[in-house]
């Protein structure tokens, strides 16, 4: 069942260590099927060196788990919650990358500084707020994705046009329409996270690069408009 | 004598370079037969790449040298007056990884800024005082070993709840039930620190994560009520 | 055609990741044939690991393409402007390399600071002005030449000796004599911005090296003075 | 002639990079033959994985070369200024690697904070003073030497105590009894520095270390009462 999906899945999260995104176990990919909606996950706190694509769980919508031994990622309520809002979504990608969580942790949007942001996120990356207590105290998993949602929502962005967020005092979810692409992002997320900082550095109170750049550089690379890369 | 166990503290020893936690010869790692009280201590200036299981020294719990040809880890005392102290810990490591040593040389404990920290660490990572001249002047080793004894006594916290601490103008610890858990926790620590300084750097007046989630994170992967990982 | 500084130019490029100054598809490298006046240049959006030299595309100075069936980097524009300007240059590198990219996000020169810097730039490193939105709106790629041949005249810069500039809120530019010495430049450019802000991180305050060391050091490396190297 | 202490150099030299110390040709590893007091240094400017071990030059200390068909390093003359001052030195390295250039362009000693520094240094790392301009426009290398010998004796330094300078807006200078132990000087002065830096970044007005704890820590290893490491 979805064997190239498992697969594929296997394959992201194997990714992540080489990428400079994961130490131990601290990360997870998922992605779901929009065939069926069927949602593949690698297994809860097993090592890297030891998965193999069998071991991906496979759950429905409802999270039960329709095939799999193992127990599936604890995060498995977030990636849930994020893909019921967005049917776009074919991939998460879950890290606690040193310089996007150090955004987290300062609680901080990671402003748009340049071009190297832009051509992969049409705005700041956002910071979703701090779980209330009542939240951390219910179902944690699920409402950290529910904040995530409403963070999208309450500041009306396209999901696929800002690919990334960080969550507050935790770390950061990307995605994209497959889960090769949200490990692209969550990759590239690091990176700019990582200028942001050193910019910040050199220059505490730097502006934002002007907006007429921001677009210019986004719809470069993507849209109809795009003429980056061959056709 | 105790076969498996040096084979174990040679392999620990070996882990840390490759984790990006010691150079040269700056750290060490012992472990405690817990059937016997004996610990296995790599032995002093040794090169890793020379180290042979067999080099692993063997000492009672006074400090003499039971099996081995070679001196033991001038750092000895330390380790052995803090197994003394607390039954529980079954191995310790001893490194100056440049994350967690900034911190001891600012003398500052690390705070809990996120969920990277609390996954392992249920609070801040202390930070011992430093030594008096007296202390200094004496039983140097011994008195290191003791002063970490007494920051969890004064502070009252759980040993293996937050399984390291900085000693301030100097390095870290870690410790765990094994010298593999203190490796883990070894490793943890620097990322955790390396964290925490990007955060600082960011936004110098972060608050620390709330306690409802430090303990959410926390209790998920330790303790009875533990739902990560498999069983 | 020009199978030689194809495969020059590919080479050039496939440098830039193992020095550390291009993730995925961001950079680009082009030279120039002195003898004809054509330029050589990436396909765009090619990831390194597929190129080969015959993807290489050729151009003349106006832009038209002479051969090759993909399509030339988008940052063409911006290479034959500045080609346009200074005949000496027969190398040029683009990059969004981080620690100079930084620099440009924070839309400052980097101060020379020492004889690392000196050794291989005979004064700052140029960020050049932002672009307006007319600019941006317009030929945006061909304007952002432009205004790097304005950064050198307005300054007053000798093309060959600070063979470098950031361009505010984007990336990096360096050229040289050919491909191979300006992915030199491109790669000491990085490093001595990252030596830059470790300094200002430091001494904030830190002033730049006096000018009689600066012109010692370059002088001693370039023009007919030089006594560095073999002959 | 020297056949040993050419390998020596030539290995001493090829370590620089790997230790991260070295990018390009940016380094030099000398060491002299105490008998003869000749000394062997690194041709200048030739790339890393071009030298053997009989490009090597060999100057007697007036600097007149004795054996070598290649030009000597051009900052040679810094190095038989040193030596010509301290018969106890051995072997010399220079370096510009980053982070003690950092503190050099700072034109700041590296504050001893804590024991990783006292292990290996009895006292912070100096920076020499900049050079007036009458001495760059004259004999600049030589000069660069003289300087770095006054800053020992005004300083009243043990040469072999604190083995490592740092030369204002330039880079760093490390020794020892040979080459090697040079190269391990150089070694460990970038890691102190790297720690120091980050130190100053958590707590820029963190106080040095007590000098009880740094002399604890480095007669713990050097002199009479040394007990680290096997005899």
């Amino acid at each position: 069942m979805l064997t190239l999906l498992k697969q594929a899945v296997l394959e992201a999260n194997l990714a992540l260590p080489g990428l400079g995104l994961v130490k131990y176990t601290w990360g997870n990919v998922s992605a779901r099927d929009q065939a069926t909606g069927l949602m593949v996950i690698k297994p809860s706190g097993l090592s890297y060196d030891q998965m193999k694509a069998e071991d991906m769980v496979v759950l429905d919508p409802a999270g039960k788990v329709v095939e799999g031994s193992l127990k599936p990622s604890s995060d498995t309520p977030t990636h849930l919650a994020f893909y019921a809002a967005f049917p776009e979504v074919g991939g998460i990608v879950h890290t606690h990358s040193p310089e996007a969580t150090a955004w987290a942790q300062a609680g901080l949007d990671i402003p748009l500084y340049g071009t190297t942001h832009a051509d992969h996120f049409a705005g700041p990356i956002p910071c979703a707020r701090p779980l209330i207590d009542a939240e951390i105290q219910g179902e944690y998993e699920r409402n950290t994705g529910l904040v995530m949602v409403d963070t999208i929502r309450e500041r009306g962005l396209q999901v696929l046009h800002i690919p990334a967020m960080l969550c507050a005092n935790h770390g950061c979810f990307a995605w994209g329409r497959d889960a090769r692409e949200a490990v692209m992002n969550a990759g590239v997320l690091e990176e700019v996270a990582r200028m942001a900082r050193y910019t910040r550095q050199i220059r505490p109170d730097a502006p934002p690069a002007p907006n007429e750049l921001r677009d210019k550089h986004f719809f470069r690379k993507h849209g109809e408009q795009a003429y980056y890369g061959q056709n």
